[in-house]
């Protein structure tokens, strides 16, 4: 039992990331009680028979009564309407954080439907994940030595902002501040373009003729490259709808950067085309070494 | 000792690719020796080391004098020269093959230095590789159940073939036929054109400002989705030259599939962003029952 324990830790929606903060709450024993909600009670089951939750409820207003930290890891898309629900629901001194991959839109979510003072909201994005999803991809270490940021608002309690701290410090993880803003511009860059350009890569390889003969041409960085590509669609749809200004605006950066390389080809230019290659894989060079794995 | 045995393999380019080769050919006792030509002695002695090789020549006249089987395992640039270089100095009977990434353009080559008559020639190319270049990353196994291409010109002799199919098969590999044009067509889609994303999303990267910050807050899907971008940049830069017009033309097709999918998240179309994802889930989901590894 850590120091800090929290008394009744309610995880909404047990797919891969909340799935896997049970299972790491649970292991860290910050949690004396840990209870799930979800709409399939299959894949509840499942989370129980794994020893991730106590017990759970199909009943969200059930799940969300007497807690005392409530997380919720639904897609982005399904945030607002959870929100109402759980609403009236709510202990007073009830804190309430989230693990989506955007803030700002989820922080606009907060505020129309608890008002502008709410102060016990600590929106956290947890900067793990894998192609997989649902609870039987949920492992108790997926956030060790992985960054988890917390973009609070000017309202955020800075009591609530300590205890969500702890809760993710306990599961191994790195936790950060930066803002709303900047973690949007950053996950639009680093996590969401490459998302849509798997997507699009895929969508052009299923627009060919042969795809079928070529998916047996394929190797190893064929496989690397397109595995975003499996990643859960309503997932990321909600993401790139929530994040779609900085995601576009991205997209141009990256449309700009093919031309350049395309001209570079087209016009037989060596030294430019090499130059690009190279400035490239310098970058992947020194993202290797600042991230040792 | 294998019933067919080559007695002297000659392996020009002890990189990745050629090293390998001659790892495996080693393990399968399919060669009596292996002669290893490149420019690096320090790399010709890390192979000879390793056990790749019998014995290197940092000239190529002299590695090739005697030789069997040649393999050309240089970047794709550097193939014609080394071709007049080699010339003079094959053997009447001997057997030449290579094993680079785009096969049109370098049958071009041999046939502007050998003659269109020359039937010693077998194009070949292992689909198997790694960020990773140079004979320390070599592995004796990097071919098992992989795809070797060949891609026989009409003068291309019968038994020569069939020399160069067997060595591929002693590594362990699925040797099939193909036309030139498809392999490189095939090519340009499967692998060139994730090659050319992978760099121009890491050059997107290094235009932003926030670069070094941003690099902390890259995960494995990041890694996973920018890992091509590692690669050689001489022996990228030749590929995407030599296959410019294929590749070219299936760019312009993923920037129609970026295009649709970026207009359904500006005009808000769940339905239709919902279904691109999907498909191209569908299809990522085929490649892995397809490629179980």
């Amino acid at each position: 039992m850590s120091t800090f324990t929290i008394k009744r830790l309610a995880i909404l929606g047990l797919g891969l990331i909340g799935g896997s903060l049970a299972l790491a709450a649970r292991k860290a024993k910050i949690a004396q009680e840990i209870i799930g909600y979800g709409r399939s009670e299959k894949n509840l089951l499942q989370a129980q028979q794994l020893g991730a939750i106590d017990h759970y409820s199909l009943s969200v207003t059930a799940a969300v009564k007497d807690a005392d930290i409530v997380v919720i890891a639904v897609p982005v898309n399904a945030i607002k309407s959870l929100l109402q629900s759980i609403k009236s629901e709510l202990k007073a001194d009830a804190i309430l954080t989230d693990v989506g991959s955007v803030k700002q839109s989820i922080m606009k979510d907060v505020e129309e439907v608890f008002g502008k003072d709410y102060s016990q909201f600590v929106p956290a994005h947890p900067i793990a994940g894998s192609e997989k999803s649902g609870i039987a991809a949920a492992q108790a270490d997926l956030f060790v030595k992985h960054k988890v940021v917390i973009t609070p608002m000017t309202q955020t309690s800075s009591q609530a902002c300590a205890a969500v701290r702890l809760l993710w410090a306990a599961t191994g993880a790195d936790v950060v501040e930066m803002s709303a803003q900047r973690h949007d511009d950053y996950l639009a860059l680093t996590s969401h373009l490459p998302h849509l350009l798997a997507y699009s890569f895929m969508d052009t390889l299923a627009a060919s003729v042969e795809v079928q003969a070529m998916l047996h041409y394929a190797a190893g960085g064929f496989r690397d490259f397109t595995r975003l590509a499996a990643s859960d669609p309503v997932m990321w749809h909600d993401i790139f709808m929530a994040n779609k200004t900085a995601l576009l605006q991205q997209l141009e950066s990256f449309c700009q950067q093919v031309e350049k390389l395309t001209a570079a080809i087209a016009q037989n230019d060596s030294a430019k085309l090499l130059g690009v290659l190279q400035s490239a894989k310098n970058l992947r060079d020194q993202f290797t070494l600042v991230n040792k794995n």
